[in-house]
């Protein structure tokens, strides 16, 4: 059996709880936080403790905090033989060089407190240090994920910003849609069924294949009738991506 | 019994045509396009033209054809008693001022060949110069999907807009992000449940609510940690959107 101490009490720190307490060979025995108040709702399924000093020995210590604390925290463990792995995207597993077992399980998806998010279909991006570690996470992760990958810190890196692009960049183009549409009372929601099918599209084909539009096609009508319509900051951002989308397409007609 | 008579015979006037074939009330007798080679999949459904002087006479034409032809097609249909539409989302009514009954059938959604769409998710724009017109293109709207709407040609110009951002730029996203992917040989399918939960997301919450990301948070470390491993065109495209997205949530703090 290896047992699991989870730092942290935040979104990912409470799925992973909830995900880990089926997963066949490990057992959660303690969630810590520097928080007491945010511990409450752990209090009555495992230990809980507010004071590194009551960390228990354990196999696997993971760390689901912020970035910037992860170096911090991981220094004050005292079992140093023990695996310790860290769940963020954009922090490299060498954070955690003190440790000669390190390692990082970071599950791709944004993560809200009011929406369950069904982690059977979550990526899980794995990496440790030597090649019997990564046996151990993979284990874990396939108890929890059908989708498990083995990344390196270089190529997670490139996962988080590529993230930004298709999740953060993509939802503010969703914003100015929206906005666009409020302003002339147009239900936002006859765009829906088209975020969902441009969304789907590239889960089948390559995004670079599913390119539509006026910019693609240089549609230099269309194009002027959509700018008439934009105030300066949108008529900015549209003229900038059609003329991405040209540079990237003429390149390669 | 609304005799129809189909202009066009690209993707719109194919799916348009099947829908139609059940629609209670109505029949498409005829299609015409001006290359005969196009037709031949409907030659043995219904009857076919490529001579517009042998249009027949009909209740309603239904143009699904390239936007720039719509005006110079109309002009040369006879019958000016009939309603006459387009299926464009970027062309006012007022093209088709000839014709006393005018109006616009706009099915909102992108379609391809080799994809099939159910129409019945698929959102109809409609519009019509007189009530009683906007009744029947709303009866046969209704035949074959569910989402209908009345829209204006000012509002529809707006959706045509707001639709190039949510679906053409996003697009353009998944490409850049994909090509991030591809560069460092992880697999884009790492991303496809976020891009899913990212489209899904704003069906149920304003997009505006949904924002997340180092944008957002103004985290500079982390736009630092991602400027550093983009190309020069996609730092550019990475320092706007993120000046963007803080513009517009920094306005509103």
């Amino acid at each position: 059996m290896n047992r699991i101490v989870i730092l942290g009490a935040g979104n990912v720190a409470h799925h992973l709880f909830k995900a880990f307490s089926t997963a066949e060979g490990f057992k959660v025995i303690q969630v810590y936080n520097h928080k007491p108040a945010s511990l409450e709702t752990f209090r009555s399924q495992v230990s809980i403790t507010a004071n590194l000093e009551e960390i228990k020995p354990a196999e696997l210590y993971v760390l689901a905090i912020k970035d910037d604390a992860i170096e911090e925290i991981a220094a004050q463990l005292k079992n140093r033989d023990a695996l310790v792995v860290h769940t963020s995207g954009s922090v490299g597993m060498d954070v955690l060089q003190k440790f000669e077992r390190r390692g990082v399980f970071y599950p791709l998806q944004t993560f809200s407190k009011n929406k369950a998010v069904d982690l059977k279909s979550v990526p899980f991006c794995i990496e440790a240090n030597n090649d019997e570690d990564v046996v151990i996470l993979e284990a874990l992760a396939r108890n929890i994920s059908e989708k498990v990958f083995k990344i390196n810190s270089e190529q997670r890196a490139s996962l988080h910003v590529a993230a930004v692009f298709v999740s953060n960049f993509v939802n503010y183009l969703y914003t100015e849609g929206e906005a666009i549409c409020r302003e002339k009372q147009v239900p936002f929601e006859i765009l829906h069924p088209l975020i969902i099918e441009t969304a789907e599209k590239v889960t089948k084909m390559k995004p670079f294949e599913a390119q539509t539009g006026p910019g693609k096609r240089n549609d230099k009508k269309v194009i002027q009738f959509h700018l008439a319509q934009l105030k300066e900051e949108q008529k900015k951002l549209y003229s900038f991506l059609t003329q991405s989308i040209q540079t990237l397409h003429g390149k390669e007609l």
